[in-house]
């Protein structure tokens, strides 16, 4: 039995998952958060992964983290949303396990999830993007995800797309993730909790601090217009920074992949539009489909199990 | 003899390159400009082509073209400084010259003259952008540029960096290569002319439409303060741009090529420095240095004659 567990920054998600990519059984947790210790997070992946195990033998479990991890798989040397700097984690949960651990960023295991089992099967070159918390990515080229010379490649949600923009976790301003993802969609919606009728305002008991994005969607399905302008705002801001990128990467294939993906189309569209509006010489070459990870929410945990299943 | 010929937005410099990757002898014309028919500008590639030759046999010439070269290298389909769109013009001189052309992108030549003789000689993986009229790019992965679906990979220079910003002769708005390139440079010290005193009044016989980028370069170098601080600024959004695309490419170099370059600290100072603020968990990672092309302006051309080379 293979697990993959994907650690966001707002939940840990661990699955069991067959031979052919289908999750079998889940288990969801709360991300702690990037202030508590590093133990407090390390004891909810374990919570997790002992739900889904329920006292059956593991043969082995991957991580897909969202963070900067190293070449060697081994150590989260940064990440925006969570409490690592530069720990073993791979080797401290195998230890705390008793199994083999494999790990890698989380779009990087969406990346390899999607290209054997979603939407870019097949595919030579795809740029995968990831809107959770924040924004992660990944290149796909000939089926391999492009991993950098610091093992970093793909972290595009940190490009400067607003100048003196707004402040990030990350400690720069302005970074793509502040305008496109699902803290983005929050801050928008929040903002206008009180101010304009929403059902929102009902969904989060008239608090503000307490909406999540899954309520933004929620709300946006049942035609809450705060809600629906908020993926407007949020979809726009992905188009554009996939101009740029598709214009110096020229990809066959745009994938988006993380929680926010689950809007679908109602987040899609937007950055469709966008991106044909902002993609230079979009007249004179194939503007690339933009599609959502086609495993869903569960792309990242998958791509997990597929790499702890490929290393053993 | 093989001859590399560099189109570019504003000249046109042909050359004769030997197997070691020395340029022997060059030509060095005017290019007429977008709003020109096609013609006028073969023949200006064609006056400069003949200059070098000086009535020897060619073996093989190389173009290398300032825009949109599709994945065949038969057409330029889109040039935001130059009047071909679509045009056969690969076939079209080797008919006019009776000799083999070969073409590609400019910025894909420079990649190719630089990993071969230059800067990136041994080098796994490195981001090539010139500087000349605009920004071009290449990425290079294991010795080899990415081509991308359309051919079209390495279009860096219009990402967006500022929202609404400045138009861009691309049509969109706010592109990268309006805040750092040659027209920038011209741009933004050409507004100070006549406003502080600066040896660049002279220099362009007090006509600011005379203003060009070596006037620029030439006025730094003597210390001329509006000239610095138009390279001060064209330096520190080179910075900005280079650390999104090293957040999400992470090459082990960054290699900057095309006329601008030739200033060479004076641009690559602000723009290390830039970079290096703007780049996501600095602390965490081998900042990659930022390198002049070492074959200089010629470098474009030199990887012109390599491909004839290479092809024939």
């Amino acid at each position: 039995m293979y697990l993959g567990v994907d650690v966001g920054g707002t939940k840990v998600l661990a699955g069991e998952v067959d031979d052919e990519g289908v999750v079998r059984r889940t288990a969801l947790r709360r991300t702690p958060g990037r202030r508590v210790d590093v133990a407090t997070v390390e004891d909810t992946l374990t919570a997790a992964v002992m739900e889904v195990a329920d006292g059956r033998p593991i043969s082995g479990v991957g991580l897909a983290a969202a963070g900067f991890v190293d070449a060697e798989g081994e150590r989260v040397l940064f990440a925006p949303h969570l409490p690592w700097a530069g720990e073993r984690v791979r080797r401290r949960l195998a230890d705390r396990w008793g199994v083999a651990v494999d790990m890698d960023n989380d779009a990087n295991c969406t990346a390899l999830a999607e290209s054997t089992y979603g939407a870019a099967r097949g595919v030579v070159s795809a740029l995968i993007i990831t809107m959770g918390t924040g924004i992660g990515g990944a290149l796909l080229l000939g089926g391999r995800v492009l991993r950098g010379a610091n093992g970093m490649a793909g972290e595009f949600g940190h490009m400067q797309v607003v100048p003196d923009g707004l402040p990030c976790e990350c400690g720069l301003t302005g970074c793509w993730e502040q305008y496109s993802s699902g803290n983005a969609l929050v801050r928008i919606a929040r903002a206008r909790i009180g101010v304009e009728p929403s059902v929102l305002t009902e969904l989060c008991d008239g608090q503000p601090e307490l909406l999540t994005g899954p309520m933004v969607t929620a709300a946006a399905e049942d035609g809450d217009l705060v809600a629906r302008q908020a993926f407007a705002s949020v979809g726009d801001w992905l188009g554009v920074g996939l101009g740029g990128l598709v214009a110096g990467l020229d990809p066959e294939l745009v994938v988006i992949g993380g929680g926010v993906a689950a809007a679908g189309d109602r987040l899609l569209e937007p950055a469709r539009s966008a991106l044909s509006r902002s993609l230079v010489g979009r007249a004179h070459r194939v503007v690339p489909p933009v599609v959502a990870a086609r495993l869903g929410p569960e792309s990242g945990l998958v791509g997990a199990a597929l790499l702890a299943r490929s290393v053993a």
